[in-house]
């Protein structure tokens, strides 16, 4: 089952790491730490193998992948012998990034993206590609009327109007090629009813949204635990200190905002009530591709006894969200040879801000995309369960 | 279904706020925060209410259960206006605290504290009394050859030798009263083979061990998430300061050491292997009835990429152990009386060292523990689907 | 030496604590635990006696002097004993607080206040009176023209202009009435250019600015720490979360604008650069009156090497700052017996932004004060070295 | 002013760091960061450049610097590229690297390395040899009444006793070769009565101990801020976890024992009491190069608020040692050359355990190196106030 991963902002930290990562595994030079889909849980005949990954994308910056493979080397992100140990598999990936598409409207910009993604799988001969955006967070998109119908959405695309922002432009290019679209970052991308509309006249899955890499990931356990046990939240403060182009990105107001909205959500819905405080996020760019979030929760106990817990979480989000990557291409890729079509509630597992939001614990969300994997294992052409190929 | 709750260690600083908070939710002067069978998920009509449990206990020392409730009043532990508002309920409790049983021989002394045990039962006209050890944590306890059968263990107890660790000798004391027995320390209570042929001979169910209140908790929760993610824990090492009684015993290294043991199994079995790092606790007076953990986690992601996470957790030990002690009792009284058997798996959730150890991870145990309880309540008099009693 | 202390905000949570700290000295109650002018190098004969201290004050809100008491000890800021220990003395102080003056006109206002001064003075016949404003932090002032001198200032008064912050009309009307006065708080207070002269002309000294209670004081060591061992620092990011009256206030953006720059001086002043990274206030209304700061301090150490420090700080702004308050009103008042006129420098030990700025590192500051006192004492009438009286 | 820094331990982490970086800093490949020796209270014409030290030294192990130097890099303590820049460098530093001196008798084993300081200081034609101990700590010592004296002592070394301990019988051989010798271990090193008396005998200075590099450095800033604020320090706590190889030494009771000692000093002996609470050390493989401490300190404010403090600090050992290695051969270098005899009681600053203790704040042991600094440079011969050559 060859599967394309196309990676809208690939060459960017994320999708560099999650490249130099897949060839690596391609290659037996490294183990799948962090790919939970190697996990006894979620393996199975359904999965595209790691061999079985092309990867291919859209930048608007230039910088050669080598180079960023070494600037993350050099930022002990990824180890240098990995980027030294597969020069011509970088090379073979450059062969097949695009710049970001131009055209006079958004029609002919999204044609261009179409044509790309295409001649992608033509070139390689791929039964699909899964398009995943690990571009910088954008803006919440502002409303438009085109918005919420597949046609009024065609036809206001091939007007002067700026319709739609990046992600969703992608998402809707991605859709149009037969493509399933994955959503890793808090932009808009498939989040508009005429999306959705389109992605179920194609017949496609798509997910998201925001990859749980860091301090969210630990709230979507704690939470939980403080509700399991009857105990009271008062407040919930929270920073992220980070550097990186995330950081300067996320420093802008807008897109700030977009992101600690999207981490504050787990706590309202796992404990039924919002407790005080506030989730910050603040550029220093002298952390790098690392990131550093601190978190204070006080709570209450039995008889209103007054109680604290902090963490300090310290990790590199492109070393948590790329093996992720990986897995949602190989999810994404897996639900559509099943005929899954529309949002794939079942990776909620994956993100901060999931659609549906079936549920914010981790637990429960385990739960969830191991059910997922089992039934697409069951149906699979190799499975003993699965139909004749 | 009127529920007596005897308490080994009575007038120990768990006791105290368990008693305390159980008459203070029957006068309706507090919530249950912190009483997990208070959840929507875990109430009904199989549980005895809170105005069903009437107290009673053992203890060594003699300190009035007032003067007792005063100081932790003044500590922080219980709001003083509580003590304040019950002081009538308090004395009846008073008089339902017994020493610890004397006699010459641990025969004599098991039989005198069954007679307690069954004139609390009289005097109070009750369904069943569920025996609850929380009284100090005992060393490790050196092995007997009566210890695996019950009809050897009745004939050594008879004789000089001090057979049995004073936890099981109130298990053995319990279960020969046909009380159920749940031991929240640490120590050995019903883990022996006699006493668990002598609690399958008699009917009856036990549960243990070791509440699960504070850095334990957290590392439930935290150690499936790295485990979910397949994220490769290198090193997890821990430092427990605590003051107050407990803090104090634990200094004796035998009894730290069944404590640290304890402590560290949840991450070989959540994790599937042991990281390296250590759990030490250590006794610092002015801690108080509160404890400060400080954990440090050392992982590897995709491609090595090392990171950390640290937490410090400040807990009141009492106030998070207290609802606990009211929530097994509580269960444990419905389980006997739907006719439960032998080792409460079920009641994981509460425990750092549970019973048949069904699993580590705090989600795994909820789902057991809700199952458990729906079970309970379906077949329970005063439910749609139970019994006619 | 009778020394009226007049407290502007004389109801808040630090003017009240420093009222109930001060009587219970007086009554040998309670100890000086964080009054530096009690240890050995501060203290001496030219130092007015916790004894010969009277409080009055000024508010704007009218809430009874007891009931405030009484709130804090119910916060855990104060015990509640020494409030029920002094109902008389609290009721004496009572009769000495005023409303905040009124008048049509800044100048109205200023001789409303100068009376109340005086009055003050007259009814305990005492030496002097030191005016400390420890009443909420204001915004930034805005400049004008009649600030530059005391003549155009008296002038402007009168008119109906808004000519001085309330801090600052405070400030003048101390000097007016002939008292010393010191500013605890960020606000503009006496440092302007027409209150500087205004004090040279009275002989009356001054001091201030925004006492350095916590998060800065820890970096008032750490910062000369790093600096002394030629260590690189990167960045240096805080968060700060207050609940209480002051955390309220601070959430206003202007308010907290003028804190977090007072914050972040010390940094810049004491290394020499300024590292990346910034310090935020964040209201979080379940803190009451506790305060928890985590600063993140990453730096480079020899050829390079990344390191890093956190700490977290958990304090009672009024409990710390109250103290302070009664060292500066006693060192104030032994400068002005000893005939100090203009800005006392070397009282930078209390500030955060300390006038004239001699030094932000905590040590250099400390040999600053204990010549200070030592001159003082040396001079004082009861010393071996002073004058005659 | 040719100056060997001779190294006891000479292939281990802080010494290889030490001789990568001076070798770096004469070849101007990096920057002085971290050696106080370069700041500007410090620097002048006593001292001898960088360009003028010489490496040498003695270890038990054989593996060649090189290896070493390159895995430091590969943990990340130094940089690749300087260890790549510096072959012929490291090379000749190799030559000039001898075995543990053997012989029969301590005697034997002290000639044979009076004769390697010798021939060092002879072929290099160096003015002076300082010998710095930065080998493994040992347990405590045992007495030996040949401690006292010594003509006992050089008695008593022909004889077939243990009667040093090898830092010791360090102390004693560079004694004899007439070099000065400090002693950065918390090992006993010349603090013995008869090398004091050896010392003086040969006109030689000598300082120690225990450099002073994470947790106790943050103390000797933090224990002095709240002695100077006249707070009640009831509780501090500490948990060093390191790895490398002084971990795993540590790991070793008995020297575990005599470190713990060494960092709890400076609480008593600067607050004038000693706090609940012990400082822990734990060896935990996984931190390799770096160490984490973790310290809890609880305080007490006005009327007895309670208050509490934590910080963490994470950093590596060896590249805070290294460059105050190059100081302390600097300075004591400049002790030597300007006739000082005896222990160098203002070196303080260095360590946590210094000779003499005249205080453990590093403010007040800052005053007193910078006073030893400028005296030193005045009276050199490169100054303006300094007599002839």
């Amino acid at each position: 089952m060859r599967t394309g991963v196309w990676l809208v902002g690939a060459r960017g930290s994320v999708a560099t790491t999650s490249i130099v990562g897949g060839l690596a595994l391609r290659a037996n030079l490294a183990g799948p730490t962090g790919c939970v889909t190697e996990l006894p849980d979620l393996r199975g005949p359904a999965l595209p193998a790691f061999a079985d990954l092309v990867f291919g994308g859209h930048d608007v910056v230039t910088t050669p992948l080598c180079k960023r493979a070494e600037a993350l080397a050099s930022a002990g992100v990824i180890p240098g012998r990995l980027v030294a140990a597969l020069p011509d598999e970088l090379a073979a990936v450059e062969e097949e990034l695009r710049p970001a598409p131009s055209g006079d409207t958004q029609a002919d910009r999204a044609a261009a993206a179409v044509r790309d993604l295409a001649g992608f799988r033509d070139r390689h001969d791929l039964d699909r590609v899964v398009v995943v955006n690990v571009s910088a967070t954008e803006p919440a998109a502002r409303p438009h009327a085109a918005h919420s119908d597949p046609e009024a959405l065609r036809a206001a695309l091939s007007g002067p109007d700026e319709v739609l922002p990046a992600s969703s432009l992608y998402a809707y290019a991605a859709l149009e090629a037969g493509c399933p679209y994955v959503d890793f970052t808090p932009s808009t991308g498939a989040r508009l009813p005429a999306l959705h509309a389109l992605a179920v006249e194609r017949g496609l899955p798509y997910g998201g949204h925001d990859g749980k890499t860091g301090e969210t990931l630990v709230k979507s356990v704690l939470a939980p635990m403080f509700a399991m046990r009857n105990l009271a939240v008062r407040s919930w403060s929270g920073v992220n200190l980070l550097g990186g182009g995330d950081g300067a990105n996320l420093a802008d107001p807008a897109a700030n905002a977009a992101k600690v909205e999207s981490k504050q959500r787990v706590l309202g819905e796992t404990l039924g009530y919002v407790p005080q405080g506030d989730t910050r996020i603040d550029f220093v760019e002298d952390l790098g591709d690392f990131k550093t979030a601190w978190d204070l929760v006080t709570f209450a106990g039995f008889l209103g006894t007054r109680m604290r817990m902090e963490f300090t979480w310290h990790g590199c989000d492109s070393a948590l969200a790329a093996p992720l990557v990986l897995d949602l291409a190989r999810l994404t890729a897996a639900a559509h040879a099943a005929g899954r079509v529309g949002p794939l509630t079942e990776l909620a597992f994956f993100f901060k801000d999931p659609l549906g939001a079936p549920t914010h614990s981790l637990a429960e969300q385990w739960a969830l995309l191991t059910g997922f994997a089992r039934a697409l294992h069951a149906a699979a052409p190799g499975s003993a369960d699965g139909h004749a190929a």
